[in-house]
């Protein structure tokens, strides 16, 4: 990964930013930008060039990891001993970007009071988060390797999912397979939700048994290399009502709705509109009760949101998700969902798996 | 679980802390005060009663879940509206305290935004972690069941730790078995960490193979009813060098140095100190490079650290992890982790299994 490019991109956006400094303590920010991996750290990129500051027990791991940056081992807080070093360091009045959407108020106060009355802190906007929603080659080819990985899981869900079995054996075994497959593990409680439960959009694998009948919505991925994937697929136990096919059918559409709307130029906004149109042309508009997708990398959310309202263009590089679903309480619920990397001329779906309707 | 008494207790304290209500943005204490599992809400807690704000993606689960607290489903950032919903129904002035060590800078920005100049806002202290860190009957009850579950798996890891076998295999092989037998999942990445990578204190499970020779650092947990397990054993793969099991029975020693410590009314910093100086005696002072427990509950980490310098008193129905190391570059580390429970006498050790030299 080309860390110290990452680093000199955003040292050119500083000064438009009016910061002398970004001090980035988001985890999966500071992994994009110098490549480190443990859960305690901070960076400070300076025009003068990086610093990276974490504790004892990851003084290893930080020396063969980290790239493009000094490394320091403190014994506080890394965020707060950035800035005593900062401090001890600064000659001249300088401010200081904080990434205000990770960082608490309680660490703000903690770092502002180590500080000089020389460093001013400013909420900075999400800059590494702008050029993460890019990906490049390498982080393509790792989501594509995770994609596959994942994709991989829903034969096992086939084999599994029958009436009777619990709903956490089904993510028992796809979760077994996904780790023996290699993966560092799952990018979010998987999602098994069968019969009434699959009207609930977030019904993460529970005791309950999948019913004789009804829908199984399964929602799940992994992280493999660093790199997150994402997918749902509903299939239906027992023999299948017209009223719950056509709901099927209505929902394949407007993913393939959102799908469709998904080229360069085009907002955020227009993609969900497009595939929530599709679903209120089918009387079921209310019941599709979230946004339509998410980018998906580093973490298993992150910008852009592909949601009413949302002005952000897509641009080449993009990866997202296309995930529309409905969901009628008491009587079941259908989501499909894909990612997507956004091409020069519209899109390439990613994920591998066919969206006709499966019956067990 | 007495979500309602929760909530009264946390009344009880809101004037002597100089707030008129607490808004309760942090999921785990959302949690507990009201009992909703779900991954967005705010609960607003005040003399008149409680409030709890998310979106419509939890709407049956918030009606099925939440105890103790009126239910209102907004369509924007729950901690926003539910300073809304204050702004537009407070008739004097008013503070309101703020989960200073969780919510954002830039969410309390758009919490302040919204609000009008009669709600003031109050970093609080941590009054619901403080309440969380004494267990009552039925969260000791809950994690006993899960240290159970969780110690099962150590059995799996013996049956699967062999030279040349992957760490991510021996992890697979342990999640799956958690999973089989309930756990709702890891409460942690599994730690599985051969050889010279058993001197990272924090070797999650890599690709590498297990070598012939040397320790397998084991440290894994489950969740199980919402409440999480820890534990760590160290094994030794092959014939165990004289220099190795003195490293190993010197992390013992110190491991019981540290429960013999466990008492009411001892602080938590002396727990530490006891850990250390034993290993200290035996010239491994300086490869201790962590601290020596946690706080374990609803979280992996909670309140009180058992750490030098802290100085919080143990007190009956306190849940603890003992886990002192010793970590030498390039020849490997040893830890050796139990979760006690603080009883009025001294404390109860949690996790049942053997901490004798095991040689694979």
């Amino acid at each position: 990964m080309d860390h110290k490019g990452r680093q000199d991109r955003l040292r050119n956006v500083l000064g438009s930013n009016r910061i002398d400094a970004l001090l980035v303590t988001h985890l999966p920010n500071i992994r994009y930008l110098c490549g480190f991996t443990g859960s305690a750290g901070a960076l400070l990129v300076r025009e003068a060039g990086s610093t990276f500051f974490t504790d004892g027990r990851y003084t290893a791991q930080a020396w063969s990891q980290v790239q493009g940056a000094k490394v320091v081992i403190v014994r506080r807080s890394p965020s707060v001993a950035a800035g005593e070093w900062l401090a001890a360091k600064a000659k001249t009045r300088i401010t200081v970007g904080i990434e205000s959407e990770h960082l608490t108020v309680a660490e703000r106060s903690r770092l502002h009071a180590v500080l000089e009355k020389e460093i001013k802190l400013r909420a900075a906007p999400p800059l590494v988060e702008r050029f993460r929603m890019i990906k490049d080659r390498e982080e393509i080819e790792r989501i594509r390797a995770a994609v596959l990985l994942g994709a991989s899981l829903f034969d096992i869900a086939l084999k599994t999912i029958r009436p009777g079995v619990k709903e956490t054996e089904v993510a028992a075994e796809m979760e077994y397979a996904a780790r023996s497959r290699g993966a560092e593990g799952m990018s979010f409680e998987t999602i098994i939700a069968s019969g009434p439960r699959s009207a609930l959009p977030h019904g993460r694998a529970s005791d309950a048994a999948i019913p004789a009948r009804g829908f199984v919505v399964g929602d799940f991925g992994v992280i493999l290399s660093g790199y997150c994937s994402d997918m749902t697929r509903t299939v239906y136990v027992g023999k299948i009502t017209p009223k719950a096919r056509r709901m099927y059918e209505a929902v394949r559409e407007a993913q393939q709705a959102g799908l469709d709307a998904v080229k360069p130029g085009v907002s955020v906004g227009r993609v969900d509109r497009e595939a929530r149109k599709s679903l209120q042309r089918r009387k079921l508009g209310n019941h599709f009760t979230h946004s339509t997708g998410h980018g998906v990398g580093l973490e298993i959310h992150e910008a852009p949101r592909i949601a009413k309202g949302q002005s952000e263009n897509l641009c080449p590089g993009m990866v997202i998700t296309i995930e529309p679903g409905a969901y009628v309480p008491g009587f079941g619920g259908v989501r499909i969902e894909d990612m997507v990397v956004v091409t020069e001329s519209g899109c390439e779906v990613l994920t591998p798996t066919s969206k006709e309707l499966i019956t067990i």
